[in-house]
């Protein structure tokens, strides 16, 4: 006599295919690209965790869901993780994407008064309410992409008041939101106007008042640097990083994007969970990263917005057994976008990225790089219920087609958050 | 006393702003960037047609519209005119993607049996209705991307019977969908297979028996042929289109897309509307194209997605008073969107062209290459009711925010046919 069948509470069906990349830590090298393809596979899920992943004719015996829905032959995969966004702002810079267009460039516009130091104008004339309402506009349009984790800086208050500021609308859109966030302090994002002459005195304002308060409250998980020469040298990054990790921050790092500074090995050095850009990276400083185990976070979409040629060296980080993630780099001056979609499309055009490559980088990767492997990015049984339903007839699409939103349906911590097709 | 108001089917209000160029032909070199913009602007309609384009206080004193379509503070702009797209294909070609992201050329592909041919293969295996469902699901996401007027080619049959049920495919869609079709008959696409060995006689079947034959059946209003070294050479080309021209066919070509044969100068001395792609242009080509007149359409988002680095000299055509026009190019093998506001993005990034100036010649300039300028392409009275209501905050979103759908609503020929808000 049969088993009973097991009560869930969804059950995801009529899919063409489940797609997915498997295990809990960052996956390097050829591991990249081994994703597992389910025909005609179903999820269960339970309490908002994922309870099997497995053909639907076995799973539909095995279990009895109170609410079914339909993928309608579209592919099932993870939720996007979106490793590297600036989401609080207030004010877009579509004059800088002019003057871009029109030939200036990046370090003529930050020459001018705009860059990153506009949007700190933005964010201190803002309150808090104000960011937390916009903040909250942009998570419903990572969740219309699929997107359902996303890092989320801090970085154009440049003080005290108003980077605590950035970090307690992101706490509240985290609470109100669908969309996960994870807190990352960026005070060392450029030097704001008035230490603009004594830039040692901002770095020990770094170092001595903002990080032991932001640590102390609770509201970063990780401290950022953008390092390069022109903002906060090796030297600096270091003081700052290291104090960051003394107050129990973990690190992530903007690094070689626009100079090869040896940012990657920094990174490397410190034991950072993330080096990200890395445009300029060296092979030493790849090198570096692999023995560390940091994972690169990759922005294939930044390079081309800023109308610069140089290119990261993404097959040479494979071959040299990293385990890249990808991620959009949102913000208003670099990458006006939200999409990871786009990314991949991108991922695939410029870095050479296979689609399953993509599709790694952009889940389980990426989740990795915010210490969350072991919870999110695949589709496996105890992992939290993060899913898209993309409208594709299989998986290659989401590289090969771009220019619309795929899709369809997002399931966030078992909750059917987004459905298009009803 | 004031005068009674006139009746209108339909007023557009609620816009931030409505942008438009304005006029009946293609807008040449600093003509290209001049776009009206109406604050707090409105458009009236009836019959198909636009009334009146005007403050929206005013248009409320003269009209009473029987339907109002509030644009809830986004922007209002002509339906984009996609002037150049191969959407009646069966078969998708993700595998070449692939091929291609790993390394492999056009011309490698192509020698593989991969490339058009494989598309020609899956049109030879397809009837009418297949076809026709396929192209019919394709309008459905033109209009989705604020798409109003699709040039549609054959090209994927290149025998007389596969490359009329193309024709026939797309004047039945013509009929049956809101998006307008403009056919244009592409049997000189590439040699099918049966001929590879004796190209000449394929030459002559589209000369004697092909093009006689779509001509009599009024089904195509434009030949087009691929004038490259590897496909039609130039004489090859020069005999097809002036055959055509004399069947009455207007004439639209492929031309230095791939190396620099002088196509720019063939399309200028047999009077074509346009010359598409042109990556590979001479200084004496575009001097050709600007003294006869010729539309260059503009793909720029196809040497991206090919992965060939050379790009077409847009700012020296500008400069030499050319009109362009933007396309797609959408097609199964060397651009698979079909998203004009893609197109808008990279436009402005790779060929620096300012959003106004993306704007006209994604609508205006489009028309205008298609022999439409005095009926579409901009919002001015008298002119077809074909318009998108945008959900951004101004017009220069258009290229600055990429990654998403940015259109709320489409009228087509007076008829709301896409409500997003609804």
């Amino acid at each position: 006599m049969p088993a009973e069948p097991e009560a869930v509470d969804l059950l995801v069906h009529g899919a063409s295919t489940v797609v997915t990349p498997r295990g809990d830590g960052p996956r390097a090298g050829s591991a990249l690209a081994a994703v597992e393809v389910l025909e005609r596979g179903a999820v269960t899920v339970r309490d908002g965790e994922i309870v099997a992943v497995g053909p639907e004719t076995e799973l539909r015996g095995m279990y009895r869901a109170r609410r079914a829905l339909d993928a309608a032959g579209g592919v099932v995969i993870p939720g996007f993780v979106d490793a590297h966004t600036h989401p609080v702002f207030s004010g877009t810079r579509e004059d800088e994407f002019e003057m871009r267009t029109a030939g200036k460039s990046y370090v003529e516009i930050s020459a001018a008064g705009g860059g990153i130091l506009s949007s700190v104008r933005g964010v201190r004339e803002s309150s808090k309410e104000e960011l937390l309402a916009g903040l909250l506009r942009r998570l419903d349009r990572f969740l219309e992409l699929g997107t359902t984790t996303v890092e989320a800086k801090s970085g154009y208050g440049l003080s005290l008041a108003d980077e605590m500021k950035c970090l307690e609308a992101i706490d509240e859109a985290n609470r109100q939101h669908p969309v996960d966030l994870v807190p990352t302090f960026l005070g060392a994002h450029d030097f704001p106007a008035e230490y603009r002459d004594r830039r040692s005195a901002y770095v020990e304002l770094l170092i001595d008042e903002m990080l032991p308060q932001v640590a102390q409250s609770g509201l970063a998980e990780y401290c950022d640097v953008f390092t390069e020469e022109h903002v906060f040298g090796l030297e600096d990054s270091r003081r700052i990083l290291t104090r960051a990790r003394e107050l129990g921050l973990a690190l992530r790092l903007h690094v070689d994007q626009l100079t090869a500074l040896g940012g990657a090995e920094l990174a490397a050095e410190l034991g950072a969970h993330s080096a990200d850009h890395l445009e300029y990276v060296s092979d030493d400083g790849i090198s570096a990263l692999a023995a560390a185990g940091v994972v690169p976070v990759l922005c294939p979409l930044v390079p081309l917005y800023l109308r610069v040629e140089q290119e990261v060296p993404a097959r040479r980080m494979v071959g040299a057994g990293l385990a890249p993630a990808l991620a959009t780099d949102f913000n208003p001056g670099s990458c006006f976008t939200q999409s990871m979609p786009e990314v991949i499309t991108w991922a695939a055009l410029r870095l050479r990225f296979s689609v399953e490559e993509c599709l790694t980088a952009a889940t389980l990767n990426a989740a990795a790089s915010l210490g969350r492997g072991a919870s999110l990015g695949s589709l496996e049984a105890g992992k939290r219920a993060d899913l898209v339903v993309l409208d594709v007839p299989n998986h290659r699409f989401l590289a090969y087609e771009f220019g619309r939103n795929p899709v369809r349906a997002v399931v966030k911590a078992g909750a059917v958050v987004l459905d298009r097709s009803e």
